[in-house]
């Protein structure tokens, strides 16, 4: 990259265990599972896992080919329904959502304190018992343990991040999850919340043991270099079920679905087979990688000076951050958000919504104003929170819709907290 | 204590491996090597260390009593000469601060950047050969190695502590070392720098590894609650010679001979058998305890009502990270400097000074202008990022005279790491 005049907005942000939030199903999330395609050269051996993802019904758009699978411990029945660990994706969802409405309820009760170093070895247990008990509900699921690691630590961490309990708790248990249907090479399960604001993944035994022992590394960090563009870690969590464990982690959603991104990268700083597969390039919305970068780009993306001054030096902190844990598999996600492109498209919808929009008065969303002011408040916070954005957006002529300030193109993505 | 109207300047200062620059022998100095004074309720069993300290020639007036004792690892020879591990103190300090000067020095080429969790257990390792080597200097002493623990770690705590890495070299190596001659019960050496601002204490193999343990807790209290009242830390070290390891731990002056302390109290919050012993009420500068102050004090101290919630809140939070590290025996240092009484000492030693105005013009303190100048400024520089003195300073009526400015007169001092 080469630094100079914009016409363009340029955002950062990142993810070590990747995370989006996209109409699209996001390619990122099987580079994390598909780490070795550098090594291997295969870059052909990536599923397809196509489709878009029904956002407003809770079910997914499943291509056939999927029907039967089992990567991992996710497996698709000949009826298409998804289990993991042979647990229903559907009580796993629903489960998580009593057990992080306890969890984080429960933090209220514990006023807010300095974060000592035990905090970050600390789990807190409750048994969910399918008739309830004083403390939990009672359910329609199998009874189950849930298991929260450091609460108090990861409280602190969405402080940090401008997320309070109740935008948490809104977000995660306010709504069904909606599950994506690209579970990646290690059958991996990502759940996103209605609103699109956060992700949640199933890590193995190794990672989630792995994301615990980072947290003091992590919250140094954080203090250092505010402007960081790892990954935002909400929460870390055992559902455990059957004698089964099933860990999750809890993060920000990358991809804003309110921001298109026009163009995205996954980049690693090399040229060896970086090149995207044919058939990621046929997608609506494809992630290229270094070498169609260098093709798209030949000059590189203009940056002003001081963005990019400040954009290489994050890059630098947090390289060093991921040296230091032990982490060499990660890449750079670049997202582009291509202002002139917006603004047709947002022409282009507006004439388009001209004609239709007797339909679209009244209808189901107006019992759910409160809902969704609380929502769009914590979108701002979260979009005001993001170091990306403090640190890598750059000028731009400003832009009478306020609804269509163009925040995000430029995204950094820093994946695989599991190849240790 | 009562919030109200004041009279007096508060500041509160900590350790809890005591420290203090002072002309008097410092009685806070035994109290954490004699941690059970109050279990075992033997407030007289305090040694009888006494005298002045001679500050500027580097040796002690010690008194004829401790000729020939041995307290821990300290003797005191018949001759007055003072060894431990049976290593001559000259020696051993003469030795430290070749290894300060090398390991502070040799940071220099090291450029600044986060700390990571691994700074807190590396350890750099130099051997000082008597001839010297390509990066060691020759000296007189038995040749020793030195170690320095968490060198990058420490690094961090000086610049967040506002000290600058030649202002650090200048007080611990341009001038000797001056010893303070209380070993305390358990034989602890202090060193103090020749212009007061540092103090060097040995301790014991256990307290060291913990302390080592405690730094990254000690990160996080900082950088969560910068008005704390613990000790500032300011380096670890091991000084090897003889198969002995001497270990040693750099930090402030709590007490500075700039300001005096008319009264001085080491408060526990107990009442049993706290009352200062007859020998310390004897004593110039005696450290009275809790009995003792309520006595002095029946209505306690006024402090304005914003500072007694902002030092009450400071306590809390302090004494919560010291229950963390599993810490039960701490005091707080009360230091009370009378306005009215500096004063009249001030107009006496105008008084006095005059008489003897002649003699003190020239003198051998023209020839170190430059150096006393850095000095200065280091010290304002500490008394500036003093936590204590920004949170706990209370108004008080405008002093002409900027030389006198009464920045200290409430201490506090959580003592001993050494008792877990």
């Amino acid at each position: 990259m080469a630094s100079g005049d914009v016409d363009e907005i340029q955002v950062a942000e990142s993810s070590f265990i990747s995370s989006s939030r996209n109409d699209r199903v996001p390619s990122e999330y099987r580079d994390d599972e598909n780490t070795e395609d550098d090594v291997s050269g295969d870059d052909q051996s990536t599923e397809t896992l196509g489709g878009s993802i029904g956002r407003r019904n809770g079910t997914m758009a499943r291509q056939k080919l999927e029907k039967g699978k089992k990567i991992g411990h996710r497996r698709v029945g000949v009826g298409g329904e998804i289990t993991y660990k042979k647990i229903q994706t559907s009580q796993i969802m629903g489960s998580i959502q009593l057990g992080i409405q306890h969890a984080v309820g429960g933090l209220a009760s514990k006023p807010e304190r300095d974060l000592l170093m035990q905090d970050f070895m600390t789990v807190e247990t409750t048994v969910f018992a399918a008739d309830g008990s004083n403390h939990t509900p009672a359910h329609h699921y199998s009874e189950f343990t849930f298991k929260t690691y450091a609460p108090i630590a990861f409280r602190y961490f969405r402080d940090l991040f401008g997320i309070q309990p109740d935008d948490f708790l809104i977000s995660f248990c306010s709504a069904p999850l909606r599950e994506l249907s690209n579970p990646g090479a290690s059958g991996s399960i990502f759940y996103v919340t209605e609103d699109d604001e956060f992700i949640m993944k199933t890590v193995q035994h190794k990672e989630g043991e792995f994301l615990q022992k980072l947290l003091p590394g992590y919250y140094m960090n954080l203090n250092q270099n505010p402007r960081t563009l790892l990954p935002k870690f909400f929460g870390l969590y055992c559902y455990q079920c059957n004698s089964k464990n099933i860990r999750l982690v809890a993060m920000n959603n990358l991809l804003p679905s309110y921001v298109a991104l026009h163009q995205k990268y996954d980049l690693k700083g090399s040229t060896y087979k970086r090149k995207a597969s044919k058939a990621e390039r046929q997608k609506k919305s494809p992630t290229f990688k270094d070498l169609d970068f260098m093709e798209h780009h030949p000059d590189g993306i203009f940056l002003e000076a001081d963005t990019y001054t400040a954009l290489n030096k994050t890059i630098q902190r947090d390289c060093r951050v991921l040296e230091s844990f032990k982490i060499m598999d990660y890449s750079l996600l670049l997202g582009i958000h291509n202002l002139d492109q917006a603004l047709r498209e947002k022409l282009e919808q507006k004439k388009n919504s001209m004609h239709v929009e007797g339909d679209e008065a009244g209808g189901p969303s107006s019992g759910s104003v409160s809902l969704n002011r609380t929502r769009s408040i914590n979108r701002q916070r979260l979009v005001a929170h993001s170091t990306a954005m403090e640190s890598i957006q750059a000028e731009s002529e400003p832009i009478d819709e306020e609804e269509d300030v163009p925040l995000v193109a430029l995204y950094f993505h820093f994946k695989s907290i599991q190849n240790y």
